[in-house]
């Protein structure tokens, strides 16, 4: 079989654009309410629908909420999460108590997305069942991510719940795994870098530290 | 503290752009050899480590493979790991062996990714920790996917591969997972749609399929 393409090359603007995104995306916790135009909202879910997957398998489900009080129900098992979590920070308890984790009462919109049961692909993933599936919903996410960005939208995956919780909520089949809460909608401002290194909580690494010829990068 | 921005909205021409590289994006298996500039290569690599992760975790690790001996070596392990799915395949065996499913030795560069191992970080990960760090890693991947399409190479991620031996290949630490080879490169064509929707091997789901209000899509 021939493969052929009459895609145009991509033009040194439209890389520029592509890599501004790339480099101007960040998890947001700060919405400002508002809402999302439905045809926004199409475009970023069918951005997460064009993903890669392993053996195109397409594991990913989105779950638009739009019942208020499934999203209260939502923001009380991640709030619940939350505390759990601080419970074991140990000595940074206190510094992570203060920092906004989760938007999930102020933004637009809020999308669960839900990994799909395993559907018994082995194409490409017979030595990695699971890591493969996962990758390839993730992939999603961040095609969603970076078409968020592109709208001047912001977005926040929020993974501060214990699944079985959000599967039960949401009538998720057996099987089937919650992995994000995807806060999206406008905000004031997008931070210029990550939240976690404006905070200090944590640095971000240099090339050198992760990547290497050849071998693992000591 | 206060999060300000100075950066520009995007324009309705940058978004085309997005929308353009995220859908016109393919998992190449075909590549026309050549070389990929350093320079070009370092913004593919930067792309990726402009990812989000998990509590600022950045699990992502990136090995150039330079060495055409260790080159061999990792499409030995490709083609066994080939044959040994053939070998699942049952009815759809032979359609599956006509299949072209890596281009290790076509393209330019190969690059293996290596999930580090587990730092114990337990922001955002406390229920989930193995899955948030592996889709943390894989968002890297697709930010390095959409790069180089912008940059009109093509990439492939070939995951046949026994983890375990391309670990031992790479002398990656104990807890560290390869999770991807990525052939990267010159292309003569990008393929119009996925291979394998061309190729009849499975189609692309419905948004109907995969896409509900308030509860699983049925």
């Amino acid at each position: 079989m021939e493969y052929t393409s009459e895609q145009a090359p991509f033009t040194s603007q439209e890389r520029e654009a592509i890599y501004r995104v790339i480099h101007a995306r960040r998890d947001m916790r700060h919405f400002a309410g508002g809402s999302v135009e439905p045809e926004i909202l199409s475009r970023i879910l069918a951005a997460g629908h064009a993903a890669p997957s392993v053996g195109f398998m397409q594991p990913w489900r989105f779950i638009r909420i739009s019942n208020s009080e499934l999203r209260n129900q939502l923001a009380e098992l991640v709030e619940a999460e939350r505390q759990r979590t601080a419970e074991q920070m140990d000595e940074r308890k206190s510094e992570f108590m203060r920092l906004k984790v989760e938007g999930i009462r102020d933004c637009a919109e809020l999308i669960a997305v839900i990994q799909a049961p395993d559907d018994g692909t082995v194409f490409g993933r017979r030595t990695m069942p699971d890591e493969m599936a996962l990758c390839s919903t993730s992939c999603a996410i961040e095609n969603m991510w970076l078409a968020a960005r592109a709208e001047n939208l912001g977005m926040g995956w929020v993974s501060f719940f214990e699944p079985a919780d959000v599967a039960s909520l949401l009538a998720c089949p057996s099987g089937a795994r919650p992995l994000a809460l995807l806060c999206l909608g406008p905000v004031k401002a997008f931070y210029d870098k990550p939240m976690l290194e404006t905070e200090g909580w944590r640095q971000r690494e240099t090339m050198e530290h992760i990547l290497a010829e050849d071998h693992y990068p000591q």
